[in-house]
């Protein structure tokens, strides 16, 4: 199956891809690598805001990760063109705003993860960091950067 | 106008390059690509202290990442010897020493970018993650670092 | 001496690698460059947990640090089969687990930076970035990411 199918089947539709609300870019690609921005989780169009290990729980923060995982795919489409393309995706910086105290930021960061496996089979298999941060801009609950190799 | 025509109509001059204050160097290069260490905020040559959210405020923040981007700069020249060379500023990574409330991390890191922007044209748009941090080192208020293109 | 021998005289041994406890692989080769995921400070076999300015001294956190470039190593060992193999340690990210008042981030990563320096000479020399971070996953007190060059 094509990466298309595979999303087709899971019932997931890239969204459209905003500008971002700073001075700067979406991605940029040097060589075969692309380096994406960091994407914070948005629900209903605004940013998904809340804290991990307060407002949030970690079935909550993984979702919100998947979402990110999906808003990265349409950016990378956006960059690209064409999401069969992508030779590997070989990074994840997964950022999850924390209380001091939480500490599954890896199984919040499993909900793009996984994702990305799923959808792009081997060629998803990634490194990742993920750890808690004291916050994250506009309030959003996780941030994610990407780099991928074409 | 070179890079250096534009610093001079800005009126930055590049500092000299400190060695850092551990066991690390300032860049490393690999193929065409050139990344930078994290650097920190300073101000006449010491650590810019304190915390976003707390005794700083978003505009303090935002030209404190504004004097890292110059510092950064100096760095690159430093690496490089000649910054016309930059094919493109890649990557920055901002670090916001905030507090747990604090979410205007990408205001800040504005002061860098919109620097970049300014002096490397089309060559200075990036891919950027920003965030908030629970301390940097010597209580700096933000770190930055950067990968260029060459 | 080659890197054996280095380890040798250091009296390390490098640990099996254990497979990451997420979803998501240990390292990503692209090009010339290997990505090494985000690696936890461990002891025993376990978490090494604890929150640098609250339980743990910044020389601990060193030795933490240190332990974490063994296990570093061992991965780039499993990654491509001999360390002599390595051109340079590209960049480390160096995250620590730290209350906010604690700023001593980059003694706490020269314990991985100097062993690095150490056991690779000039090809250890790294480029960094170290900060302190609300929390690492399952408690631990320092995870570090490790970009390599082959």
């Amino acid at each position: 199956m094509s990466i298309y199918e595979k999303l087709k089947a899971r019932n997931i539709t890239l969204p459209q891809v905003d500008p971002p609300v700073a001075a700067f870019v979406p991605f940029v690609r040097t060589g075969n690598l692309i380096f994406i921005s960091g994407h914070i989780a948005k629900k209903d169009g605004k940013p998904w805001t809340g804290k991990l290990g307060a407002a949030l729980t970690t079935a909550q923060g993984k979702q919100a990760a998947q979402s990110i995982a999906i808003d990265l795919m349409a950016t990378l489409q956006a960059a690209i063109g064409d999401l069969n393309k992508i030779r590997r995706i070989v990074k994840l910086l997964v950022l999850v705003n924390s209380t001091p105290a939480f500490n599954e930021q890896h199984l919040v960061a499993n909900g793009a993860s996984e994702l990305f496996v799923e959808i792009f089979g081997e060629r998803g298999a990634h490194a990742r960091s993920a750890f808690g941060v004291a916050q994250i801009p506009l309030g959003s609950c996780v941030e994610i950067e990407l780099i991928a190799e074409l």
